[in-house]
């Protein structure tokens, strides 16, 4: 939680008054049944102490991901595994491409570590490029990526990301790999880095409920870590209760709906090409992201301005590397991007 | 969560076939329906982020108090706020009583520190008493108690608390005060330390829900802290989403629970006078604790053959100082007491 103004993240439905909320990543589909049914019967079940292992969950977990069931650490939320990495591995040099997801920096500031920053350039389109390679040096302890990037969208180039976990592999450095926004990524780019992984191996690859389940508000991600001296470690950094019994039988129950993340991916698919199409027709530039959100550019004053018709989107102002004429935007219902266009456009005719 | 076998704490029901649970000091009353329903309806809500301020939460926790809004922090339980506060605070040097909860020491050593442990001791009923305060010296720079001191039940003399917190005051010393369990203790022993801080004081007063409101799946902990940038320190040491919109909502129907609260308190005081009655009359040294739940001493084997009839109740034999002839047990409902001490008769006749 914070206690001060500070907050800079998308999803803050409490600070404003809003009727559409495009500024949280999150599943437009919403929860699962499935899953607040689970919740539901959970909400009985509070007397009692979570389970401290995880032990169901985990074990899901581990067949779905192909690893043992001691590779899989559960958190409260994915954004709690940033913090405990980050609590466990102290390091004193860590290499951030910027922009990024803020979180890795905080963590990273919690235990004194001032990032190094790569800066990922407009012009390249933000993507990661080869030049990333000759930054990992014996002396960098840890590398943060994101793929695919928030809030870009943009996926790391697979024989790139091979060829950054073999020079990691060199140059003895971490690498955590945040995957949360793998499952809702275009087919073409949705490959998971965990199948690769070698026993010992100094990775931390990290997957969110959150947005595939639309299950934000229950707080569950895990991480697939095949280094276990390290896995101890990062749990001795935090309680044993830290999953709730409601997110831990949310979890259990989201891993079955399979129909779901069909029906999700293929959702997003088709309304992301809409407001591509649409976006485009009216003349905003919009980076060809391979996630559930797009990064729109050139649109200085757009978030106030949707936000004076209670459409909330996420300025990209407070990112490094952009500017206040950067932004981001879910991927929506059809409805809601409809609405969201018909918006853009009354704002254009203004 | 926890991936090895170490897990050294009551309430571990996963592990073990157990009937009757005595081992986790939860209401025995369970959770109120009103929490219940909170966090049925909760679960429609899962798609959206938690909200990071706390917002409705706090503000009902600081009217309680009689502190202001930015005084209160709240948690992923109690439990999280204590990892929370080693690692803002990163002492070097810090004075723990022990026995007491091992929690304290597993965060001190997250960060690195070594416990600087002083004995409560048995001959003088692990009272903590007037010898702590010369142990609090200008190089202490924490020092962490507990009242009612779990797995003691014992509470700090008042007068002697306070004289605790002036000498920290002194030293510029930290203090850690732990009233988890100080709603469900005997009414002559319930005082907080709350309306005692000054704004500035060094001090972080711990409160839970778990265990008076029988919600320990649910996750929620909050604590007082008057001195508003070591509290803006703690926030920084975490994911901004760590408290879940379940655990926020059951947090906000619990407080208007009053009658429930009233309820709790005369089962425990009459249940825990009949536990003590019965115990003594079984010959069973029982420690005259405050809290709702007991310490027996003179009982190696009991955890043992108390398992073998499906009832599970705290080995203590993993605290410091204390060892096997050690277990605690909650103060339950008089059906289930009844169950105990009907068991433990036949474990003296077998």
């Amino acid at each position: 939680m914070i206690i001060n103004e500070s907050y800079g993240h998308g999803g803050d439905v409490y600070s404003h008054d809003v009727l559409l909320d495009f500024s949280a990543n999150v599943n437009p589909l919403g929860t699962p049944p499935e899953v607040v049914e689970a919740v539901r019967r959970a909400a009985g079940e509070l007397a009692a102490y979570p389970d401290p292992y995880c032990g169901a969950l985990r074990e899901k977990l581990a067949a779905l991901c192909g690893v043992e069931k001691a590779d899989v650490l559960c958190g409260n939320g994915a954004a709690e595994l940033i913090f405990q990495f980050a609590q466990a591995l102290r390091p004193r040099r860590a290499l951030l491409p910027v922009p990024s997801f803020s979180e890795y920096e905080a963590a990273l500031e919690a235990v004194g570590c001032a990032a190094e920053f790569y800066p990922l350039r407009r012009e390249n389109g933000f993507a990661v490029t080869e030049a990333l390679l000759e930054r990992i040096t014996p002396e960098t302890e840890l590398v943060m990526l994101c793929t695919p990037n928030n809030p870009t969208g943009v996926c790391i180039d697979w024989p790139l990301l091979h060829r950054i976990l073999a020079r990691c592999r060199e140059t003895h450095s971490w690498l955590l790999l945040d995957e949360c926004f793998l499952d809702l990524t275009d087919p073409d780019s949705d490959r998971s880095l965990i199948p690769e992984l070698e026993s010992g191996d100094r990775v931390l690859v990290l997957r969110a409920f959150t947005k595939l389940y639309g299950m934000a508000g229950a707080r569950l991600g895990y991480a697939v870590c095949r280094e276990r001296d390290f896995a101890l470690e990062m749990c001795r950094t935090a309680q044993p209760w830290n999953v709730s019994t409601p997110a831990q039988a949310a979890g259990l129950a989201a891993l079955d709906c399979t129909d779901f993340v069909a029906r999700t991916k293929a959702l997003i698919s088709e309304e992301k090409q809409y407001l591509m199409r649409e976006l485009r027709a009216l003349g905003v530039k919009v980076l060809p992201g391979k996630a559930n959100f797009l990064m729109l550019s050139g649109v200085p004053e757009l978030y106030e301005k949707l936000l004076e018709k209670k459409i909330l989107i996420r300025s990209c102002a407070n990112y490094r590397g952009l500017d206040a004429g950067d932004c981001r935007i879910a991927v929506r219902t059809h409805e809601e991007n409809a609405r969201l266009i018909a918006a853009l456009r009354e704002i254009q005719n203004a």
